[in-house]
């Protein structure tokens, strides 16, 4: 089993932040998970991504060339990977971006991730740890304990209680349409 | 022209943010880069590493396999990672740290990071800052201005001074030894 995931979307968004807390709680589930994020002509464009592997087994090429899992945060980030997907692949895109998959196998989820960290969190900085529980929840890609412990690894001191409650919301978001 | 950088040391020492801070200003320096960290079995030990691959060119394959320049912060990643460096390689280790090359191609250079950081700046936080200083200042990797740039793109707010000043104190150790 191996899973390559997309995290796509504006700088400033926190999706290496968010690429480096899977591969922290891929590793605590005693799997193998690689991080990156590249920067070439493209990344000055205006989105921003970041790529996961996470598998059971030893990864020998450590960059994600279609993937199975892509989550989209911005109308610019969509329009730039939105094609870029596996069969029977999963997108997950924020609620105010617009996207039709050209393969049928392909699921699409909108979900207002955005709107959820700024309004019921009242801190749009935490779209990430929203996007976070979103996916975890969705997928079981990582388990929620090692989910909760990459965060709070990561996260400022002072911020466990507000990043706890955004990551349960983007649970609670799941749950809603699963 | 085209650079493989590893970034070692333990958990904690902030190398996967100093590995995206070096990414970005290559990037703003019009070059192409990639950041990468990988998690397997050989993260359990103790020791951490982030890897950072600059090149003018489109760079095809993304992970690290013998670097150019080893930055070591600690004796566990060195005596880990220390022996895996290019012909003619750099290695850039914390004075605690006790180190042999065994090609004698390669330089060493041992100052005292940590020390500086926790000491001069006060604060031990910032060693990976005063390390992106010495590194900068001792192979120009990247340029003043944009690594200067990135930095202040990635860190909190209010913190600012704090980083210029581990970043100049970086520069300083490497201007002694040039």
């Amino acid at each position: 089993m191996k899973t390559e995931m997309r995290l796509t979307g504006s700088g400033g968004q926190g999706l290496i932040m968010a690429g480096i807390i899977f591969a922290e709680a891929a590793l605590l589930d005693g799997n193998n998970s690689i991080q990156s994020q590249s920067y070439g002509p493209e990344a000055r464009g205006g989105a921003s991504k970041a790529e996961v592997i996470i598998s059971q087994e030893e990864i020998d090429f450590p960059k994600v060339e279609v993937p199975d899992l892509l989550l989209t945060l911005t109308q610019v980030a969509a329009d730039k990977y939105g094609k870029d997907i596996a069969e029977n692949g999963t997108i997950i895109a924020d609620e105010t971006v617009d996207l039709k998959a050209a393969d049928p196998s392909v699921t699409i989820y909108r979900t207002p991730i955005l709107k959820t960290a700024s309004e019921v969190i009242g801190k749009a900085i935490v779209a990430n740890i929203v996007a976070i529980g979103f996916i975890t929840e969705l997928t079981g890609i990582v388990s929620k304990e090692n989910i909760e412990n990459a965060i709070m690894n990561r996260i400022p001191k002072g911020t466990e209680e507000l990043n706890k409650n955004a990551l349960y919301e983007g649970y609670r978001l799941a749950q809603e349409i699963k």
